[in-house]
């Protein structure tokens, strides 16, 4: 999957992933009304509402773009109908050929991060039988409890082909209260990257492991950093536009190849009706507003790594 | 909720929480073949058979134990019907009269943490309506991105009265990768420790904060170290019985008042019926066997408090 995640990157010339985070409040009312029309102000009217709207963006902008990253808790919290807008949500974006990472950030011990693996990422045994739970084609893994975490999805994506993206350095303003502490003067989050490096040589693509890390645009110098402990991780990069990171920030998260990270933006591109500068697209057009977001994020990152 | 959960450890007198991580080989055979002759070999067969084997556990212990802990991997791993079955679980549960942690060990950054509060121990608003998702009456939650993910519980968690343990020290051989390195001459497990009293702080009950911890069984040394940082919250110890934890090392975990510590055990309640010590019981009586351990655990634990 890593391998065709570069394929996909280099044919759209757009190291770029949307994250596919719907809140109702991004939701324009012509969309919540109906679905609360059909289903009521429920949590079946949520799910109804957000799977339209991610529908409307995906068909507007799935010709650009290599990826999507649907973050699960903006589904878990409609509960059991809020998973199934999430699966529902998964399987129309790998139909329209779009690489779909889970933002789940799961992460336990042995057996239970297997479970997590083999539900998002893998196959299930039920009695003589396999079946596919979630089915993700990545997924985002949290490393705190160590390597018996981490190593049940490794085991799992080699099986499927599939890859991890391991939280090494979050783009939150409160991210270093534990993750830039130092450990015999160097910072816990540079620890956890050469620890990605390591579980990465396990399972190496062409070019890229299958083990990448997730680093965010808002800490550029950290980056630079991590981007030359961990060379052959792919890097999955949020923070992007409305957390605060910019373009030229972008540069040092990849390598010379050009290639080695892939930026995620959510608000800004699902949210884009929204913001002045797209606001003549109208609430009604909200997908055609996307659309220019995701050409005009292309660019931003284009000229950036020239 | 942490009122309730200490007023039922008392009337119990057993501070133990019985995991319900039911893992398909755990499951007598009659119950799957039930399941699986009436939905197949599939998810939605799995899933009947999860909900029916806690069922009957659950209907055979619920009067000797204050609380259960489902571990929302075992039933992530079967996609949305999976799901199904864990609401289920939590519903039921709580009928009996049992207080719910869900071991979901969530974690993220700002909305999306907020998202997890809300769809777990909260109220999602839908339009002008506020709906309940899974609606466990506790949690557990990874630190690894500081306080950006951890005070949108706490927010939540004010509203309704409900609590959250922090992954402090996990039970498992690897947890030191990350949470035992030095920082300023102290482990990063003390680290953590440190914040969880000062969340704690923010929502405190009678006697004990709504915030607690997780700290394995398999570290009990640590553990004596940890209460002493985290007078005031409640700790979760996993890791007894099948992960090695012994009763006599249980003790570190408690306060002088007897509580402040709360033991879970799984595989050794939940599959008891599988070990020679309750093979008596037969597969059949799977219920009474796990009955059965859940009253030695209960000997076990108090012996070693005396």
């Amino acid at each position: 999957m890593i391998n065709e995640l570069v394929a996909k990157i280099q044919k759209t010339n757009a190291p770029i992933v949307v994250g596919l985070d719907p809140m109702l409040k991004y939701i324009p009312e012509h969309v919540t009304g109906k679905a609360y029309k059909e289903f009521g102000e429920t949590l079946e009217g949520a799910a109804e509402a957000i799977w339209q709207f991610n529908k409307e963006i995906v068909d507007n902008i799935y010709d650009l773009i290599p990826a999507v990253k649907p973050q699960i808790a903006m589904y878990e919290q409609f509960g059991v109908e809020g998973m199934i807008a999430f699966k529902k949500t998964v399987d129309y974006c790998k139909e329209k050929g779009l690489v779909v990472i889970g933002d789940i950030k799961r992460g336990d011990i042995g057996s239970t991060s297997e479970a997590y693996a083999v539900g998002h990422l893998g196959k299930v045994q039920v009695g003589s039988k396999s079946c596919y739970g979630f089915n993700e084609d990545l997924a985002t893994v949290n490393p705190y409890l160590g390597s018996d975490g981490v190593e049940p999805f490794i085991d799992v994506c080699k099986k499927e082909k599939k890859g991890i993206f391991i939280l090494v350095k979050t783009s939150n303003p409160s991210s270093g209260e534990f993750q830039d502490r130092l450990i015999d003067g160097r910072p816990l989050y540079e620890i956890v990257g050469e620890k990605v490096a390591e579980w990465g040589a396990q399972h190496m693509g062409e070019s890229y492991s299958y083990i990448g890390a997730v680093v965010g645009a808002t800490y550029p110098e950290m980056g630079k950093a991590l981007r030359k402990i961990m060379p052959k991780a792919y890097i999955l990069v949020p923070g992007y536009g409305a957390q605060g990171g910019k373009g030229a920030d972008l540069a040092h998260f990849f390598n010379e190849d050009g290639l080695g990270a892939i930026v995620n933006s959510s608000r800004g591109i699902i949210a884009a009706y929204k913001e002045e500068k797209y606001a003549g697209f109208g609430a009604e057009n909200f997908g055609a507003a996307s659309r220019a977001a995701v050409e005009d994020m292309q660019k931003d990152i284009a000229s950036a790594l020239k």
